[in-house]
């Protein structure tokens, strides 16, 4: 049961975004813009970043959702979630992604962390400036997500199929169902 | 220098939003509802908590712009923002203001250092179930910004008059005129 009283039963950020309109169209937009707006990152890839962050800051709700929608959208590939959520360095992904997650990482813990090092070594493997400024506000955007979900004591599920469920609905249909 | 290029030479998050848009939409539209929507809190005691997160994430661009439009919404208090910065507890601030000050100092450090505890502490206060709301989210969206400014490396001066200038504009026309 989350800290305040909610209206209704739905699990994680989704009861706080159905109570909360006002704050809820801001933050759904923001979502849809950096995770599915036009990119030359794939929607997959945005959302291993959103899946790591969430990992870190212990999240169980949002690394679990954002880790079923990331696989949904990487041909079901539910191990390579897994491997970037604890170890992303040794994980089946690109150089140029290995160096955005370093980046996303350390945003985790502070955005004082990212050193002008970080991001050479990402524009070094390709990465652009637009792909770099999109990684550091996702990773910046989960910081808050996951602190909304956590501060307020939201419920989070325990059922595997309910995040593999929510997860194929954000991969199909996107954030601002919830708008 | 910021650690990307941009085509401006504004500080902190104001040349950021001014390059990119697509994003600067939700993240401005966010902080309009949240600083200066509807509120039982005034203007300037949710620019305190934004202060006070912003100055824990060691952001001198979000610590120093906030803290001075906070002053400008409190009758020119700027003594008053220093010790909420410093140290809350001993500030004279209400005992309400205290109780929720502290779910956002401990949201700064991550939403799972907030307990049942501390929202029943702030609600004994008086605190309304929107106003503990408001206060958790306003904290992890400062986590956001702090981030996005600091991530990206960018550009804070160091001019004392540069802050009191900006804040005094945040303080009379708000966030959407960077929209």
């Amino acid at each position: 049961m989350a800290y305040i009283e909610l209206e209704n039963k739905m699990p994680g950020i989704v009861g706080l975004l159905t109570q909360f309109k006002k704050t809820a169209k801001p933050l759904t937009e923001l979502a849809q813009v950096l995770l599915r707006g036009d990119s030359t990152m794939s929607a997959g890839e945005r959302e291993l970043i959103a899946a790591l962050v969430s990992y870190r800051n212990e999240c169980q709700f949002c690394m679990r959702s954002h880790g079923a929608t990331a696989s949904h959208l990487l041909n079901g590939n539910k191990e390579l979630v897994k491997q970037v959520q604890q170890d992303f360095r040794s994980a089946p992904v690109s150089k140029k992604m290995k160096a955005l997650l370093n980046i996303a990482a350390k945003v985790q813990k502070s955005g004082r962390e990212v050193s002008e090092k970080d991001v050479s070594a990402a524009r070094k493997e390709g990465a652009t400036d637009q792909e770099i400024h999109d990684t550091v506000l996702i990773a910046a955007a989960f910081c808050l997500y996951n602190r909304y979900v956590d501060g307020l004591g939201t419920f989070a599920p325990e059922d595997e199929a309910v995040y593999d469920e929510h997860g194929e609905e954000l991969a199909k249909d996107g954030y601002l169902q919830f708008n």
